[in-house]
């Protein structure tokens, strides 16, 4: 049997043989031979079954008969996929619960053995994973696979607050997550720009704070019992005291300041704040959180609790004198004693707390959960005074950094690394984050899938599973099984670009969005100021990351290092340059008399450009002439040009033109 | 102003200016200026506004906003689209209703007027195909449309017995059917396969006669007011009496012969008919029309009627002994016998009887529907006869063929020119007919649309719309747009063809692919015999008709007429030639080990000989020196051996090279 540390180290030329599973498994033992997939394949669980887990062999039955066009029948006594549990595992997901699994594939059957059903969940995934097709039809290779992850704690957060995301977006998400082992869905529900959830108490809540999209607590209910049929956690976030401007549409008494307020239509912070100092706010808090917390059957609840702005408790003489007398050291201190109360609220509700680096300060439960967004340094301050911790920083998906640059922020990595192994065990995982000021339902999908896998690879699988290239290849196989979850990352790209040029499309626009990568939040080119700005431009269809242009990069790294010059590179690249340098007269004629193209004609153009530098860097390439220094000064100088930012998207064609030039320039030819 | 008919007649270079409108309204008169689609864009019904009409601009905004992506607030007072109709118009979609309106557009804003709710609903789709983007943004251009209907009754028939279609893609089929103005869901419910519908009062019939897929009652009634919202009225049709083997799993006492029957798995005739002598069948029947009547508002009701097959009648003796009793003769006069039986019924129960050609005869009531598969002299021989009828031959979706040759079938053509008018007006229109063999919820999509638009507009807009070219160019459009409505023919492409190749997907299938064209019911090689048979081949996932093989064709056309010969067709056509000529090295490799796509080797090989011989084509067009007759008729030889089908696709990609081979031949150089 081949392990798979040998398999990756084969490289592409084993890739056809090597499954491609994400997170990778921390045991893989392939052997010749395959199990066929056809119509007579069955799939059942070992009695006794529990429910949860025979609605997912139901729904498991259903996704590979999508992926795969097989029409299944129901299970039987002796089916081909065995699934076999303790069926006296939890029923709702629990933090720290056994998520191990043991797949065997033989010629003649599959068997799946699990502890728990979620681990019985983890393994079906990992199956659907393994099916490929083959000589014979659909098949599944001899294999044996023992897994567990490396962290408890798995969570994707979902901003539903700066742009409503419907139940259906939320469903999609789920599945999605489930395909890539993450366990924890942590649903940011009220933030300045809104307030998501249906309070009966407090219906001015919803009624004045969300525009009238908000989820109903029937909703709320189905999407938990929609997550818990996944073996996901659902971790709701309620962000206090600060962020709560959509609160205070509604209530403005709960403010440190007079009011009105208005729902938050732009972004960054906000200076409305509860009064920590009132008796009533927690009443208010108290009533809100004993018809709330029902809802969520996890023992975790997060409270939030960043980027509180000091300027309303600082400017209120009744919240100062309070802090004096009640030696509250400043903001921090103010907050601390909030948290305090909110904490004793919670827990009469049987409820651990949950909140970012802000709510670290001494006399916190000794449970209590800080997730960090600041990095492992803080990270390790929440562990190394007793408290539990879980990594953010490094995961914010909503900067659309590249995959590689997830996949290298281990939680127990950077400062972490430092910690006492007593320490580092109370680090239970990470989330990645999907903050919502720059997606809608939408081109959501297309910010979280497939970056947000690496991820869920990093928080699963061995902390020296970390080649790159490896995590590529599968990362882009992912992507495209994912459609089959029903997540719409690839499936709404292009008809949004069509969008763009009215239905009339060319191909022009498609090369240039091939060749461009979008950027997070940051300072801004394209309006995309406030919550009702549309998300209709170019920046917001483009992938945060082009796979096309990786492929060139590996190309012209090879081209530049290898002799003889590999053939096939050069084609793939004068090719491309070719087209990108053929591009921008299509291109221009296309943009005239259309304002959502025209702010891209200086891109189109620098992209023709792009073309031809790369050609030029051929011609010489294959000459066998070093191009003179000064030609490639000048080239450097244009490519920096060309590097910077416009319309919000970068070219990311620059980077194997740039790779070119500089192996010219080395002289490694 | 200009008319719609000089601005097809300017081409393609008119193209950025003319709308893309289909079905083409009757009176189009376009001028100068734009009105904005932007952020403050409003749309309300001019009170007193008809429910229907509220909830259809509540999605119209829904729908425009996923086209432009602006989101729109809700309307005011003073809207930019202001939507006034006559709110006494029926509640219900009517046959031969006023289904005209009136649409105006100013700078300003715009005014839809119409006398009825329904024909509110078809000028909000026209005005949804007006939007494009523009130098200010998205606008619609200054325009004024009169617009009504040719024929009322527009139908699209979903055969959901065969393969199992569940109510979302009922839905999603609805929505693009009121994109194009069709006005008739002709819902095949029951058949030898599947028996969808619950029936409370005779359970067995869907317990045991449809694997367990069937609508509930609950469901029904929610597609029927779904439908009814989008101007659709719903005609149910109850195959009989024969086509009812799926009737019989459960109740064999209405068979002709002794059971017991199974649901039928495969396709064609079964022998299975109803017993038309036992007053025991019509108690059944008046029993359970009385119990499904209810569900369908439409005051028709479509009972098969068609392929009965005569041989239980013919073997039994009692059936024999009866019908020489009643002087009923032979198959036709049993079968007329039990359709009076059942047209009584019905008209108990309020419904009109709609059936196929097999029911006419003498005797039936006056107002009875004839659908025609037989052809306009069926059509006509009904009409002629009295009664009235809808024409469905030459709009056989599940053939395949290109939209033009749906598109030149008007139902009054062909032997229905030689009608009186009299009773050419008892022709109420036509519909398309999308039965079930070999499309599942997947594909059934792109098997409908978008060549069933083209049906739609000969439907709908005058006779004397009949400009091919002009048809394709606006179908492509539309075929883009009705994206937005939520068909998945475009979206459900790529991931199948990816499938095929096991998520490592590869250019050269794709290329393959965009080559090809898929068959429709005929003789087949790839095996689809059976319900239960994966439709996850190739065949299954290639368009019925390659759009971009249309555009090679024109620009072989236009190589071969014009001098000096167009240097963009040329390099258009060298460009992809030499695509098809260099695919197949990299298609037998993907295709190695991958039973799927063993089946296309030899087609991928023929693709690359097309690539071969267009490229040899176009060299002897550059030398300007005419091939040697051998070498032509030699070429001919070949192409006419690669257009024979293999894999139930044609290589579509033979048609532009055939047209520059006998443009070549022709000596037209």
């Amino acid at each position: 049997m081949l392990r798979i540390a040998s398999l990756l180290a084969l490289g592409s030329l084993a890739q056809a043989a090597a499954p491609a599973l994400m997170p990778l498994p921390q045991k893989v033992e392939l052997a010749a031979g395959k199990l066929a997939i056809d119509a007579s394949f069955t799939v059942s669980g070992a009695a006794p079954c529990a429910a949860r887990l025979e609605s997912a062999i139901e729904r498991f039955r259903a996704r590979i008969s999508r992926q795969t066009g097989i029409p299944f029948s129901p299970g039987n006594a002796k089916p081909t996929l065995l699934v076999e549990c303790n069926a006296s595992g939890p029923d709702y997901p629990t933090l720290g619960e056994d998520e191990s699994y043991t797949l065997d594939v033989t010629p003649q059957g599959a068997h799946l053995r699990a502890e728990t059903v979620d681990g019985a969940l983890h393994g079906l995934e990992t199956f659907a994973q393994l099916i490929e097709p083959g000589t014979g039809g659909f098949q599944v290779p001899v294999i044996h696979i023992e897994d567990r992850p490396r962290f408890p704690w798995r969570g994707l957060l979902l901003d539903v607050a700066r742009h409503w995301m419907p139940v259906a977006v939320v469903k999609r998400n789920l599945d999605a997550m489930a395909a890539v082992k993450l366990n924890v869905f942590h649903w940011h529900l009220s933030d300045d720009q809104g307030f998501r959830v249906e309070s009966r108490r407090f219906p001015h809540l919803q009624e004045l704070g969300s525009d009238g999209l908000y989820y109903t607590q029937a909703e709320i209910r189905d999407v938990v019992a929609y997550a818990r049929d996944r073996g996901i956690r659902v971790l709701p976030e309620f962000d206090m005291p600060g962020h709560v401007t959509s609160w205070l549409v509604g209530y403005p008494e709960l403010a440190s300041a007079t009011g009105p307020y208005e729902i938050g239509r732009h972004f960054g912070q906000f200076e409305g704040a509860m009064d920590p100092t009132r008796e009533e706010t927690y009443e208010f808090l108290d009533s809100f959180l004993g018809e709330i917390t029902p809802l969520f059957p996890d023992p975790f609840f997060h409270i939030g609790g960043d980027e509180v702005d000091g300027n309303q408790w600082n400017q209120s003489a009744a919240i100062q004198t309070f802090a004096r007398e009640h030696h509250l050291d400043g903001t921090l201190g103010i907050q601390t004693y909030f948290n305090r109360r909110v904490q004793a609220i919670l827990e009469k509700y049987g409820k651990t707390m949950v909140g970012w680096d802000e709510i670290l300060h001494d006399g916190l439960a000794p449970g209590t959960v800080i997730q960090s967004w600041r990095g492992q340094a803080a990270l390790g301050d929440s562990v190394s005074q007793g408290y539990r911790g879980v990594l953010s920083w490094g995961y914010y998906l909503d900067r659309l950094r590249p995959a590689r640059y997830h996949y290298a922020v281990d939680p127990l990595g950077g400062a972490a690394s430092q910690l006492k192994p007593e320490e580092a065990s109370r680090i239970l995982g990470g989330e990645a984050c999907m903050w919502g000021e720059l997606v809608d339902a939408e081109n959501v999908d297309s910010r979280i899938w497939p970056r947000a896998a690496a991820i869920a690879e990093r928080l699963w699988s061995s902390a020296d599973v970390t080649d790159v290239d490896s995590m590529y290849e599968r990362l882009e196989v992912l992507s495209r099984r994912l459609e089959w979850t029903g997540v719409k990352h690839r499936a709404n790209y292009e008809p949004m670009l069509d969008r763009l040029s009215g239905d009339r499309p060319d191909e022009s626009l498609k090369v240039l969005a091939g060749a461009s990568e979008a950027l997070g939040l940051g300072p801004q080119k394209v309006d995309h100021s406030t919550t009702a700005t549309p998300l209709n431009h170019f920046v917001d269809a483009v992938r945060p990351e082009s796979e096309s242009v990786r492929l060139l990069e590996q190309a012209a790294a090879r081209v530049t290092a290898r002799r003889p010059v590999p053939a096939a590179d050069l084609k793939l690249l004068r090719e491309q340059f070719t087209r990108w340098a053929e591009n921008d007269a299509r291109f221009q004629k296309l943009a005239d008399s259309n304002e959502l193209l025209a702010e891209l004609k200086p891109l189109s153009k620098d992209l023709a450009e792009l073309g031809t530098i790369g050609l030029r860097a051929l011609d010489s390439l294959a000459r066998g002439v070093p191009p003179p220094q000064s030609w490639v000064a000048g080239q450097m100088k244009e490519l920096a040009r060309i590097q910077k930012p416009d319309a919000d998207v970068v070219l990311a064609a620059a980077r194997p033109v740039r790779k070119l030039v500089e192996g010219l320039a080395k002289g490694k030819r």
